[in-house]
């Protein structure tokens, strides 16, 4: 015999989630909502009303990250469900916000049915996750983490020259320090996936139990810039070629490695860049995303090698600069579990993923224990105004948050 | 028995060379002086005050070029020496001006032993060959030969939205279209290589029978910008790696062609160029160039065949724009004999050569009978304030001009 499950009120959450979407809208349906902007604060003022007239108590820390609590008959420390409000620059209406909408939505559905929770149950809203008006990205989570130095952090600049910190005033959400989150019983986040994996598996939930390591450099390669008419072929030291060998080769050897390592040159500067002179210096950057710390460092021996070819080839010159690094974060594994349950219970389709992208959850997990859930991305598109996850998927995802808050609460 | 030969003074030229040089010097020993800007005014000035004293009879046109004549004894059309005068930002003290004023160092050399030419001897400066700060390049060469429309050269700008009409009035140097160069028994230019090929074979003279036919495309490659995290790469809809294939293919081919084609790839613009996105647009340049057309229509088949390829693989567009192309300009080959015959009477090594960069000449060619000759080039460089010729080449050069010229004059 099947216990009926206890599931949110899908027509309520699509319905704060247009109401959010207001916040910001662009001209094609998308969202400009920057961390501590106008248009930010808009989403913040009424996210709060909404919570506090569920009865729960709001708070905001130093970084200014919302936390909304409903009260646990004992005083434990709190489920947190979130995840973040602030979008990229004509961004979408799902990244980040669906997590927090998620949260609000089990809270409603609780309240509905007069549920008392045994532990306390927190909404977060974490500070500038995006990082598009402010770098780093996950600023505010990296400070509760200790990942990033608070003091730096308050005096990054936007590109109008004003400092996190000025608009942390301006925005009326500079908070206490006392209020950062501490410990969690757990945190979970739901959000959109976005890449292209669940929708072409016909999934409907990624229970994501990793968070990808990753490696990224910058490589500088220089030649002479010689006339393009007048150097025969012999006597160039051409920059682009050179760059050009490089990346051809490399992409061999990267995809002799495991198959689900992720590479990507996103960035290439090419000087003078004239089209009738040879170029005598590209920048470009390398990064590569995998699961396992040993494949990280086969890519980057893979990286050493090449800059030492092109280099004993003679003509050109190859610097390479580690930019940065991440090691893969893993998640509760009790928690993936509980997820997989709960997808399971509800019936919905799923599978074990590793999210290529980083997320708050990750600097949380340090904190408390975390786990994170993927509603599929159309056609796997995020930060962009085309960004679409279904209201079905949103509701089955803030169903599978539902059910595993009531399994933590029994 | 040999004949004692009439050679120029090297020293004189040498001074000359180094009084040009201040007008526009630059930190480097290089020099800016760009097409009717204050510092060409002072070289121009300088230049027609030289000729005056030679007694020669200077004109200028209605595009600023400058005629300077040495009467001969017969009216019949003139022998025409020269280059130009104008140089890129940051140039070099070689480039354009050694032909100028190699030109005034044979007539002055013909005045030093009382020869009055059988008939008339013309230096030209021609106006704004290098197009650095009026587009495009051999500007009053190219109205000259009814390649460009007057008007519309009238009306380009420069980078202070300043006309080329409006730089020329207030020169000074706006002339008279009746004073054009109309006719002429030879037009022999005397410019530096630009390339390494003379310095790396040990030649004093290259004797330069064509300027080399070009094409130029621009290749626009339309994939998806997808997160560079959570898009596997099977799911790819990369540009810049679909540019990176079109690129190694290309280059494959295209070293299977004529071992004297010479090609490059020497602007690249990517977009978004950020490290951590998939690019969804690569936009670059492809030049080719070789003297023989059938080499060139091969190269735009290769291009053609490229783009079919990537478009075949289904990930990418290719858009390709054939932004423009010239013919090879084969130079008058009596002429180039006559050189050749000079080089080898005054001693000189030499040898025949295509150039690969444009030159004023190849639009004179088509009023009358033209040929060029070039100095070696230190490491092949030019437009750069390193470009050096030593003042020995620049002296053999212009010994290989009065040789030519006095044989002309027979």
């Amino acid at each position: 015999m099947q216990t009926q499950k206890l599931l949110v009120n899908g027509g309520r959450l699509k319905k704060e989630l247009e109401t959010f979407a207001d916040f910001g809208r662009t001209q094609n349906n998308g969202v400009t909502r920057l961390a501590l902007s106008e248009e930010d604060r808009l989403a913040r003022d009424y996210f709060c009303t909404c919570c506090e007239e569920l009865g729960m108590n709001v708070k905001v820390d130093d970084m200014g990250s919302i936390y909304a609590t409903l009260p646990g008959i004992e005083d434990k420390p709190p489920i947190v469900i979130g995840s973040h409000l602030d979008s990229v620059k004509k961004g979408g209406r799902f990244d980040g916000v669906l997590g927090v909408l998620a949260g609000l939505e089990v809270v409603r559905t609780l309240v509905d049915h007069n549920i008392t929770p045994r532990i306390p149950i927190t909404i977060i809203n974490v500070t500038n996750e995006e990082g598009a008006r402010f770098e780093p990205s996950m600023m505010a989570s990296g400070v509760l983490s200790g990942k990033f130095d608070k003091q730096e952090m308050l005096k990054k600049k936007d590109s109008n020259g004003i400092t996190f910190e000025e608009a942390l005033q301006a925005s009326g959400y500079a908070g206490d320090i006392r209020n950062r989150l501490e410990e969690a019983t757990a945190f979970l986040e739901l959000h959109i996936e976005q890449g292209p994996v669940l929708e072409s598996e016909g999934l409907a939930i990624g229970v994501v139990e990793a968070v990808m390591g990753m490696v990224c450099y910058e490589i500088e390669i220089t030649g002479e810039s010689d006339h393009a008419g007048t150097t025969p072929m012999p006597m160039r030291k051409d920059a682009l070629f050179a760059m050009n060998d490089f990346i051809q080769n490399i992409r061999t050897e990267l995809n002799k490695l495991e198959q689900d390592l992720v590479y990507t040159v996103g960035r290439v500067n090419v000087k003078p860049n004239i089209h009738t002179v040879i170029p005598n210096k590209v920048v470009f950057s390398l990064e590569a995303r995998h699961k396992d710390a040993e494949v990280i460092d086969d890519v980057e021996e893979l990286i050493r090698k090449q800059a030492e070819a092109i280099m004993n080839e003679g003509d050109c010159q190859v610097q390479l600069t580690k930019m940065w690094s991440r090691d893969t974060v893993w998640f509760d594994e009790k928690l993936v579990t509980l997820l997989e349950n709960s997808a399971s219970a509800l019936g919905y389709s799923y599978k074990r993923m590793i999210s290529g992208a980083g997320h708050d959850a990750q600097f949380i997990n340090k904190i408390a224990p975390s786990v994170m859930l993927f509603a599929p991305s159309k056609n796997g598109k995020s930060h962009c105004e085309e960004e679409e996850t279904s209201w079905e998927e949103c509701e089955q995802g803030a169903n599978v948050l539902l059910e595993t808050v009531m399994t933590l609460l029994k």
